[in-house]
């Protein structure tokens, strides 16, 4: 089950220590011109080391494509591409080989595999999210293509919430600071409260806002590919995360039918408009042409740089060393990887909606 | 994308006002015995009517059964079943045939399909989760045999929230009232709240929470069949569903690494246990062998009884009057209808988890 | 599995002496006005009963449409849909509890499931194919909209051949006997040949050849997803088919390339044309816009009307007695189901084709 | 449409002139130890340039596997792995760009995407099949450990067929030349003849036969999942396969069912028994225990090593020198391939049919 979509689709394969990470792009519609500099530049948005608030980890991260392009073109031919791992120092991890990381994934991996790759957590580290993060850059070229455009930030890091809503905030600013957020002043209280949170060895987690514009009414298949529920799944599917929510969300339950409705008005030119947009986009499971948007709750890193108690696998309490190199915060590494998971849905749902009519 | 599953699978069709509405269950492990009744009485969970909160209209929902069975046993083969349509006003919708309800799914169907059946949302209306529920009825016996219990119930109604964890509920008390909160006190609230919400010809959202006990550890695929990915996405396919959470959820993001680690801990008996439980029961995308929890938001009914402006296709300003008979409030039936769609995506986990091991 | 196809999908239900029979055809495109008696038209060509040379049993084979259609007309739903079993001598299978009768699926079920339906074949049996009649009788009306037919016929019945290549034949002449061969003397030929192997209680093998006209060139998807591969898939999914070829099929194996080779020319147009079609409109995978032909084997019906010895579930030797109605050979009838199997099959390629380019 | 199977699935990329052909194995069952020089092994009996009779070129196909394997054993995570193209002289198809060289993928792929990589085929190369081969030599690494085993050989090469029934055969001599077929007589005449075609700078087509034992009953899913509807996809999915068949196939239908049918027996040890096998294994669509055995056709490779007349993009008549270097006949090449595709398909159905039973 490492492969996600439909008939646009990412199968994603490697291990934070293994050779190389890697994936296979199917169903990428043929002749579009792509520009691998941003594909390339979505990635060193994800990468380890690009700030003080991130792991001090060094990774090139450095995409080698090795299929589905012909002379700069897409070809219709599945896009092979692969990610070397560079920076792994595996003997940080020597003590992990009979000991379980507390709200990590060692415990799950072995009690279902009955074996796993210790080293830096395996295929369970966020580290395969890079690949998504290539497919994502090839979908958001081809959707760029239809006028649908998607773009993330950091809406909140522990206690700290920019509430503003979207239509009020100044997304171009988004990389203009080492946070992603794009209110320059929550940006940098953030940042502050992050190096803190670092200074004392711990984690803080934090949520993840994404608009997607200019997607057409139509998009999303009735009953079990509803376009939330497709967004569900993939941002879901992201390491840390642990809360999805469109529209108005947990937010819209206290409320009642008479204040969420989106009315039907005239649009002005004869045609239909939307006098508000509390369903964040999606009717039915299809969107409604307006923007959609929508949030990801991330839980703080499960790895601390301080001392923990766990149990080895016989069942002996002892001390995890704090070692290795990570962030205390995942959400601006974040930002990209969800717009990343984003553009995949999103690509997909506009190609199957070309079969939705005779 | 009316079908759900990766091996135990579940296919969809029906619209509220068509002849019936059923489904194919596919799948399903041969030799089980099949108890029939507590289909039906799933079913009857759901059921319009139930109650002065739901909504008046009546259907006897009975299930007929075409396939799949052999003497009471499942065969391996799949189970077709069909629902007739009964209590069908059509005449309540002609105003619809050229209008768009506002926040329904009436102008996004019309947008993707270019037509659609108006009567009753057709398609879009929840009456076909009563399919799911068949569904999940079936998965739930096999689960059962496996040891796995699924229970959900009210936790929220408009701002009237049950704060209490759920190891403090006595579950067994979620029928015992026809909102189907495990809290009398809690329980009598909000039913008054929704009188009130109806005698204003108003609806209202709220939560439904689900606990999953009995789970062994190892089911959930990685990396995109990540055991909260596949919840998420079958809750959120859910009519008027608008987040998702498992775990510490949005309220976990404001916490420090060191305030939410599970620690591990002997258990007392040789073996491995876990101090607490704020990943939900599932780390890395797998379950750990502690309980599974989540919550499932849900917004307001759309159809309120009361007259509400619309445009028509046309673009004209128009009034929609008030018709038909609806839920104040979809939480008390949506709660069979989360515990049939955690069923189908546990029963499909561990079956697919029997292939993990050579 | 028991769902075929990627967006055009169909998923079947039901045994042979179940209450009813039926499916659900996903992916159909919205806007198709289908005609009914058309649909029906074709289950009564695979209908059982219908000439001297099929089954005696008797079913009315009425397909009754739940959902899907509005007006008549496809909207985008899936179109659930059921037939009754009506002629259910059940009676007729009780020495078939504890004994597997040869060369069927009796031993086979039971290995994998562990029980079994034993009445007539239960999932096994042919019954089901009616399901797929009716999914192909809906695909066939999208796919003559975009100008593709589809038509089958009897090319083979035991040794009698009609060797003569489809370009020669008068496929307007195949349902003007009940052999369903286009050449009126050879069919005569062959209903005789039938006529006196059922007089001796046995049965015969034969072959369906087939050929789509109007393909566009652009259909089928590689690499596994091949047309050829997708046909195959289908047709050997057919009860009783052992073999499939395409184009110049194992008769090809000893040619020599510059004796098969299908060379381009000017189509006298300004455009490109081809010479010979012995790739048989399939190259690379993809049709090339010439007709695409095929042929499937199928084997000789396994239930005699004579005694067979065989053993019972506990290994003793016994006579089943002959029994039940059983057709002497299956081509006539097949004949229907395989033109079906290629309507989806097609209709999915098609409709896939779309997401091709940018 | 790159990915074949179901829970154990093999996703391909690659051109043959590109960086690199790869692919990623997915559900391959944990704790398995690979055999790494197996797995090369495999390629090298695939790989050109391996005898005479065989294309000139030269590629080392030296297979890097990137990820899934721990200390050899896997580890339940995919197995990413490439293989680097080296002998690329895409001067050799300079002349292509604007041509198409009849009964090739060039007129279609560029009719479905509207561009090719017309370098030696692309991604319609035969190329690709070496990923296949990499793939299968992994599963049936694992059917090894089940008992399961895989056995292809030439049985016709031209006009010249190796009749003798495969119990016959002494199976071990499939590699002791370089046509792998068992029957040292017919290999020496094979090779002969395959030697003068070349010599014309023709090409010749054959027949691969194949053999699996140890299968037990039970594998296989009804109705769309039939084991000979999976083998039929899979052979049919190889480049330059035209016609599938097992059992007796085609020549089975000129025998009568009292001919054809395979009696249950006492098998002497209080058990079931069959007395012969002329359903080749499988029945239903379920294996029964017994040998699966098929043939799988191959048309005379397209490329001739003489010049031919074709069309350019234009419409205008030219001329194809012959260039590049290509197989005389693609059957002994075919044999491995077969065998991975053989082994892919059967592992997928033995993980699937661990969910057949509660």
């Amino acid at each position: 089950m490492n492969t996600i979509g439909k008939i646009f689709t990412f199968t994603g394969f490697g291990e934070s220590h293994g050779a190389a990470i890697g994936g296979v792009i199917d169903g990428m519609p043929a002749g579009l011109k792509i520009d691998l500099d941003r594909v390339q530049h979505e990635l060193d948005r994800r990468r380890p080391g690009q700030s003080l608030i991130t792991t001090a980890r060094r990774e090139s991260d450095t995409v080698e494509i090795l299929s589905g392009l012909f002379e700069g073109v897409t070809i219709g031919c599945p896009i092979g591409f692969i990610i070397r791992n560079e920076n792994q120092h595996s003997q940080d991890y020597g003590q992990l080989r009979d000991a379980f990381r507390p709200s990590h994934a060692d415990f799950t991996y072995t009690s279902k595999y009955g074996l796993r790759d210790y080293r830096g957590g395996g295929r369970s580290s966020a580290r395969e999210t890079a690949t998504r993060v290539v497919a994502g850059a090839f979908a958001r070229q081809a959707l760029e293509q239809m006028g649908i455009k998607i773009t993330a930030y950091t809406s909140q890091v522990g206690h700290i919430a920019l509430d503003a809503p979207y239509p009020s905030l100044d997304l171009s600013l988004v990389d203009s600071n080492p946070v992603r957020c794009p209110d320059p002043a929550k940006a940098k209280e953030m940042e502050d409260y992050i190096l803190d949170i670092k200074k004392e060895g711990d984690t803080i987690g934090g949520i993840v806002s994404c608009v997607i514009t200019g997607a057409p009414a139509g998009l999303g298949e009735p009953v079990f590919g509803r376009l939330g529920a497709r967004l569900a799944e993939a941002m879901m599917s992201i390491n840390a995360s642990k809360a999805f929510e469109y529209g108005m969300g947990f937010g819209g339950v206290s409320l009642r039918g008479s204040q969420v409705m989106d009315t039907f008005v005239p649009d002005g030119r004869g045609g239909i408009g939307i006098a508000s947009n509390n369903s964040g986009g999606i009717q039915g499971g299809i969107s409604n042409g307006e923007d959609i948007y929508f949030r990801v709750a991330f839980k703080p890193v499960a790895t601390l740089m301080k001392d923990v108690p766990t149990v080895d696998s016989d069942g002996n309490v002892i001390t995890l060393k704090a070692r290795g190199r990570h962030d205390p915060c995942v959400i601006p590494r974040a930002v990209p990887i969800v717009e990343a998971m984003a553009a995949i849905v999103m690509l997909d749902a506009a190609l199957l909606n070309r079969a939705a009519r005779i």
